[in-house]
């Protein structure tokens, strides 16, 4: 059971730093736009199944990967164009 | 249920896409190095899981992603010098 939570704590927090990074840097052209996309998809269907199955913590794990992974897909079309610039933020 | 399986087979492939892109640019500047590794330690810690809970399919939907983020984590870490070179992939 503290695993499954675990691993359900790990997983939702996961792209809080990848969105945390994109809006500092406000460069996106090593992310591919799928994989927020298909999360986004994903967590939403989720929501959906935790909402069919009266399941709470489920619908709560997957707010903030939907949030985060639906705002990281709209900073890949927002920020598309900023490495047309000099990349001087390219730091590792 | 079906709502359940489309939503797991979206979220363990979510990875593909963002792998396929690294391999074929080399580039990994814009990518936060914690999504992967937060996400291998998490569908590690799900497929723990699983085999506490004597659960075959949260095993096998685990193991895409734990390859691909295991992958991923790797590849930011060999490429994190490339962006020294001239942006010249830098397509959007």
């Amino acid at each position: 059971m503290t695993v499954g939570l675990i691993a359900g704590a790990l997983t939702s927090m996961a792209a809080v730093p990848q969105l945390l990074r994109t809006l500092r840097t406000r460069h996106v052209r090593d992310i591919s736009v799928w994989q927020p996309l298909l999360l986004f998809a994903g967590v939403f269907l989720w929501i959906v199944y935790g909402f069919l199955i009266d399941d709470v913590p489920l619908i709560l794990a997957n707010l903030i990967p939907l949030v985060c992974n639906g705002w990281l897909a709209v900073l890949k079309f927002r920020y598309r164009c900023n490495d047309e610039m000099p990349a001087d933020r390219a730091t590792a």
